[in-house]
């Protein structure tokens, strides 16, 4: 096993905001002790519907053109999933985010620990997903002291 | 292991519609050669919220509220998942549905197939849960041969 | 996989009051719909104890007595909990209950889910166990409702 | 795998005295040819119950203050408890320790081979875990000898 | 667990001949005392090209006939394999049968125990399959008397 | 999972005394309210030293006349621990015994309880798997009493 | 887990073409961010042929100089496959390939994503397991692509 | 996952010769492009013997000396099993080694791949063995072969 001075946390969410980067600085400016490794799914939003043909070519059809290009996503998450030691799953106002409901799933059935970003708006939604995260917080910025609080 | 004429299926999605009572009925109406148990959520909506007061006495707030009746409801469906061979996820059009797409993502790593039902108006937004799943129809009625065609 | 009208429930606390009996009286007068089966430990005390003696033979000494007793305990314990599909542990307020904990842990990590009983004086010693549980509840009648709400 | 010259190790128990800090000294004081990490719960003891209403917010009561802290709190144990090689669960005389126990019991579950540190006036109340654990003894300077030993 | 007189069997293999019906014939004839179940893939060849376009639908050409097609057979095949105590892949002197060898090689990785039934003149082909498989034999006949050794 | 009245106990030991039939014959005296289910290897010495030749036809030489053979046997051993809740390994005075410390180690590993069954000369070369195993005893009777006290 | 920096990646396929090293150029030609290590079979084919002999000396046939060459070869592709996080399955016009089919299938089954790389020609035989597999493609530079894109 | 140039092999074996160091020895002359590191029981066996009463105190007979002798050195032999990659489970002439094919069939059960040393007079009794093991050789030199070959 590694040392505790890593950690490898997989980020589930919507592509279209820059949460990530808000979490990404939140961790930075705590300077937690250890080597913070992030992985989840491509961040850049047209890419990620893109890859399917830029991969395979053409494909006859919307259906198919998300169908090959979600193999080829879920290829990246789930060889990189199998790294992380924690999962962050945050779910905004806007999307539908059903992938970031099934990588949290996902991450949790995988023994996962999991922790839980959401607005209080959306507590009633996310009751189930709250029960079965380790915790639940309501800002990224939550999210980052939770984190840290694991080098203390 | 049981002989392959029991069949337990795990039904994840919304307790609003009755879209359980018609699945179990196009299954019915095949006359498949095996006893189908059914296992899942509560399906009655009130009783599914309130569960948590129900049994623990009254809670400071929605939030406690809902967090104290999803761990009820969580502990039903974490025992009762246990049980499945095979899990439906149903999307529809109406509610968050993220209980839904949780249950999918830890059904699949559970190892559990998982048939996803989905209208093609939502073909984009559960791409990446139609790579994941075994299969993806659109209808209960094809959720329901898939399933019978295990029995041929 | 057995159907879901059957349940194996790990009853893990003392075994110097009746609670046992107290918990299953309540769930018959639930009439649930389900074959429960009921497993833990010895539950006649001064049985558990002898138990190593009288297999083995005399030890020499309290902590040999102890050792080889608790060996045929465990040997019960380890191959009873194998069939449990949830289970229940409860603290009183005599005993040390550090065998209740350590059944609790181990159910906990076989992914069995848990239901802690306690009552509220014990809500600070007992508070991480509470957040691992599935549920947490104060008298066994609440602990009867919630399995009973698996078959609703 | 990493190459046998590290190690890391869970140290189960309370966070009350500096028992740890002892464990620690003993094993540098044997001078074992490895790299030893230790993780284990936070052990300022203030910390540790405050940290659910630090990053939360106040809480409606100390059963949901106690709750949420856990939460945190053991989003931390099983993080670092998924490194663990061996794992060491320390009874003292002052305590409920029904943390200990529990993380114990999860320990053994999970296949990571346990010390048992107890006095002789526990050996009644641990008999259980004694006949689980890997190995018992009385002093944190014998848990060392042993961890030491593997490394010889 | 069920008792050792049930026994499934995973049937691996081409759905062309009638190599199963020989094999069942074999196993009757030897008036094993147990109760055999047998689990596979579809057996009408047909059945299984054309069940994805019977269920989804006309797709847009060979490649998504043949994956939907696959989709639902391969969920049939899941679904079944878990519940086998032992395998049999045959393979014959037609076809690629590459779908064989992939079954054969998951019901290994899966810690099912595989029975490889192959004609001397694919021995050099198959001879990784053969140091993987429990036990090789050159007929059906010989994997009857195998398989009925188990219950002797 | 089989409610707590049926139990499959899986015999590991030599082939030449009838220390099963021994065994069988206590737990029968004992009147355990349960099914017991026997498993093991085949009981008959020079059955299961032919039946690889018997099946597979003349091999050359000894060396792979003993694999072949060996490869049938360990398929129908392997078949039916995967059955079993409970484990003997009997070590009486002749015989290298190595299949049966084989068989046990395995048991050990897959999670399987262990009883040890050996005489008190061989204390010492056993003391590892004294260690590993859930009890020893030094009597088939010692072991049918542990075992029946699992029901009691 | 190891940083997400580095990739291990099990290449299935036939040891008579160049393949692989194809594959190695393509992903070094995509200056991946990483460090990407692969693993498999012996490359060399008659090394691969003999090393059974080689090991064990002259075996009494045909069918004993595969096995036990088989032996030696499936030690080294267990070992190393324990290691991978990818697996590519490519399948060319000649040869039988079952045994990449094999590896294939316990990749699959071990939870390790599956690049299948075959021509449109084996479109229908690999039906199934381009079901099974994350992703398919037709060309090795398309899987260097698939490949590139997890460390985008 | 480590990358493929290092290897950690666990020595399973009696402890009286220098067969380990033969091993060590034959492995260092290949100069094999990896480094490997051997983990296993402890190897003086007078230290091996007294271990358990050097670090409990003196104990009340043979058996108990055994015993907890033997915990301390399964507790080292379960943490160093743990980082193995492979196995090698060397018999001798003398000795019962009860202890050796305990490891061996541990390594086994555990997916660890493992390789028989064994002189030809042992083919009969190690028969079964033979037939679990990965492969069989019958020199420390041939075990040797074999390693290197994973590397080539």
């Amino acid at each position: 096993m590694m040392p505790m001075d890593t950690l490898t946390i997989y980020l589930a969410g919507e592509i279209h905001s820059d949460w990530r980067d808000q979490l990404r600085r939140h961790l930075e400016d705590r300077k937690i002790p250890a080597d913070i490794d992030y992985v989840g799914p491509q961040e850049v939003h047209d890419r990620s519907d893109d890859i399917g043909e830029a991969i395979l070519g053409e494909q006859p059809g919307q259906r198919y053109r998300d169908l090959m290009g979600a193999r080829v996503n879920t290829l990246r998450t789930r060889v990189v999933m199998q790294r992380a030691d924690l999962a962050v799953a945050y779910f905004g106002d806007k999307y539908k985010q059903w992938n970031t409901a099934t990588d949290a799933g996902a991450a949790i059935a995988l023994g996962i620990p999991l922790i839980l970003v959401r607005d209080p708006d959306h507590t009633h939604a996310l009751k189930e997903l709250d029960a079965l995260a380790a915790l639940t917080v309501e800002t990224l910025e939550q999210a980052a002291e939770a984190i840290g609080y694991v080098f203390e």
